[in-house]
């Protein structure tokens, strides 16, 4: 067999232990939370019949899709003539029935359409999975990459909007987030500021202009606004809506003033009042909640409450987001089922963990203690203790004989295994064995009883 | 958008929250063991180049790796004429550059290779991810199913193969099996035999026929012996070898006087004999370990130890297997790198559960208590013990206001929440709750004192 020099795809990446547990520290905090607050797990399968998802996230989305290879003689179902038209576009259809999941919004739909008989509404569930676009892979875009999701489908209530703050809220905070602010908006706010200003068929143009505020300023999305067709009188309008401050009931106040003549606006003002005063009766802990009126992500996708997550603490994009839908399932034939949904950016929240130094340093996932034996006899005398600390659900590695201290000790390093007990003749001979500290870089001499009343209080 | 009838491809599956909270006890249950033993858990794409899987599971393994379609205009880089040849086999190569993974093994040996100068050996590693085969599927054979690997590379020592007889012991122990048996084989000794007939180069024949006793009988085993051209005389020889009985030392006892004049018979008597050794100071929980000179698995692959692990409570093909393999990274240009792992069968373990109703009733999984609310009024006096219980780590929901108490109370028997809280106008009144016991149809009337007291003692 000839040797490959070994790669990866570009945009997938390899994850190593170290990277592994602070992941897994990410998924299971946030998972957990999920469950406290009653949402399920469910799994869908990594590859969807084609249908399901092409024709659900634009053209540009459709191009974005990997899709998978027909089994076997795949070329035999091609009408040869059309094969000749060299139409990778035309032919795909035919050469591939199935294709990688884009996000876990859509196989979500098709869960709960195909599952409806099984499911009792409200449900709750929650789902976490790589999903694979065939974007051109940049610093901190892949190709694969874990989506995060929470989702509550056939409820309309309120409540599960301000307890989606809480989770945000509560997971991040056990992340050891200490400032950061989950940005809440309205759809129908929106609708109701396009309908003020004559310009309902035109709100996604208005809302992708105001939604780059922060990042463009006010200067840019007026130039942008005129772009887009919007009059001078227009943009007038919309500038003291936009600029307004104050605090989340100061600003709703305004808000209730100016577009006291659009129904809907109203509407809007009346869910988000819902939703914070639902969240007076709940104490948060690190997070901030802020109503930011040019707030529009996905716009066309979202009815009612839309949520972005931002930390203070470190210069990053979003790391949350999400909000209320009204006809999600619609595309699979279930019409009218409404939901609301977050979503944690786990690779973001990864890096801002990082760059904070947020990440536990010894955790359950890594080896506690590495027996290190000087020879065979050593490692015969050792076995006992192995399993009696690994009776106490410690991790234990013994290391096998026939490697040098110095080797077993760089081993325990590379793996930051913090407490090393070396075994050798001495040992064996006075039954006190050498326990160091590798953290600290002390050692001790104990005898296995100590060792394992030790680590009964320690643990 | 066309409404479409939702279904997922077949070979398939969704998984409910009831199914994913079983799968997880399986999963989390080994994980937990694997860490204990020193394991640490890596993660790979989903997609590898194809030539790093290509050619590494035969012709009949190719046929079966999904292949992904090139992005974008996949056909611009198919030679026209070679494309007229509508050979799907040769036009493969230039319109798919990556696959889905086959299996968890190449794709270690790919990540030890890639990633040798960041690896301190021996390199103890885990990996619990979905594979993909285009296999025709059948009754528990799917096209997308987990693998649950662990394996060691970089040491000889035989403490690992004892270790990973330890590990299934454990794992399927905390999984609630009560009788199960792990096999051990040492492909040397299958060499030996081989040897001893003289029939070395036909070694892959005679293990195929003698793998197969259980299943066919000494009967069937001569039968195909025959067939693939050995003579009654090296059927002779090996009948009393395959049908040893009595214990595995006195197996080992009579293989090496069998094997006596096969220098590499003898020293797989001398490994297995080690293995047994290192065992004799483990005290095992409810698995036996039989050695079983007629275990094959993989032959072409092992080189020393092999396991299978069968459970001797309901019929079922092998939930567990693996061995010892010698140059597994030589296929990406790193020779001689020794290495010995094992693989969980998750699905046939998860069918075993189920038989035999192993799954714990009450998971952390799941939600433990669902306050019922009868109006709106109800549910804002609710919400304060909604996060006094969540602030004390019980999973909860508030069911929220505007529906029946019945349809609250179906919602939690659907979910098999264990405790509901009601919540009415007497309830706020005598600030008394009503406390359901769903399981046992019991109700009491308690104070919110009392309910945060008695999470705290039932917790």
């Amino acid at each position: 067999m000839a040797s490959i020099k070994p790669s990866v795809p570009k945009g997938t990446r390899d994850f190593s232990p170290a990277e592994m547990a602070k992941r897994n520290f990410i998924f299971d905090t946030i998972k957990t939370v999920f469950r406290k607050y009653g949402y399920q797990q469910i799994e869908t399968p990594s590859m969807e019949n084609s249908n399901t998802l092409l024709g659900k996230y634009g053209d540009e989305g459709d191009k974005l899709i990997f899709k998978i290879l027909n089994s076997g003689d795949y070329l035999s179902k091609v009408n040869p003539e059309k094969l000749t038209t060299h139409n990778s576009q035309l032919i795909a259809g035919d050469i591939s029935e199935k294709a990688l999941r884009y996000d876990l919004t859509v196989p979500f739909a098709r869960y709960v359409v195909m599952h409806q008989n099984d499911i009792t509404f409200p449900f709750k569930r929650f789902q976490v999975q790589p999903v694979w676009r065939a974007d051109r892979p940049q610093k901190g875009r892949y190709r694969e990459f874990y989506q995060c999701d929470a989702d509550v489908v056939g409820s309309n209530s309120l409540l599960n909007e301000a307890e989606f703050v809480l989770i945000y809220d509560e997971a991040l905070s056990k992340l050891g987030l200490k400032d950061f602010t989950i940005k809440i908006n309205n759809r129908k706010i929106l609708s109701g500021i396009a309908e003020l200003i004559n310009k309902a068929d035109q709100i996604v143009d208005m809302t992708v202009a105001i939604d780059k505020l922060d990042k463009i300023g006010l200067e840019g999305v007026t130039k942008e606004l005129l772009e887009r067709g919007f009059t001078e009188e227009n943009i007038e309008q919309i500038k003291p809506i936009i600029l307004l401050e104050g605090s989340n009931d100061e600003k709703l106040l305004s808000l209730r003033t100016v577009l006291a003549t659009s129904a809907i606006g109203l509407k809007g003002c009346d869910e988000l009042d819902a939703v914070f005063h639902y969240l007076e009766s709940f104490i948060m802990q690190n997070g901030k909640v802020e109503l930011d009126i040019t707030l529009a992500r996905g716009l066309n996708y979202y009815t009612g409450a839309i949520f972005e997550v931002k930390t203070n603490e470190v210069q990053m994009g979003s790391i949350g987001g999400g909000g209320r839908y009204d006809d999600l399932t619609g595309m699979f034939g279930l019409k009218d089922l409404t939901g609301v949904g977050i979503s944690f950016g786990a690779d973001r929240i990864y890096d801002v963990l990082e760059e904070l130094n947020l990440f536990p340093e010894a955790t359950s996932q890594t080896t506690q203690i590495l027996i290190c034996p000087f020879d065979a006899e050593c490692e015969a005398y050792a076995l006992p203790l192995l399993q009696q600390l690994r009776n106490k659900d410690i991790n234990t590695e013994l290391y096998p004989a026939g490697a040098k201290i110095k080797k077993q000790l760089d081993y325990a390093n590379a793996k930051a295994v913090p407490t090393v007990i070396i075994i050798g003749g001495d040992e064996m001979a006075t039954g006190l064995l050498t326990v160091k500290n590798m953290v600290l870089g002390t050692q001790e001499k104990l005898t296995i009883e100590n060792v394992l009343d030790g680590v009964i209080q320690g643990s």
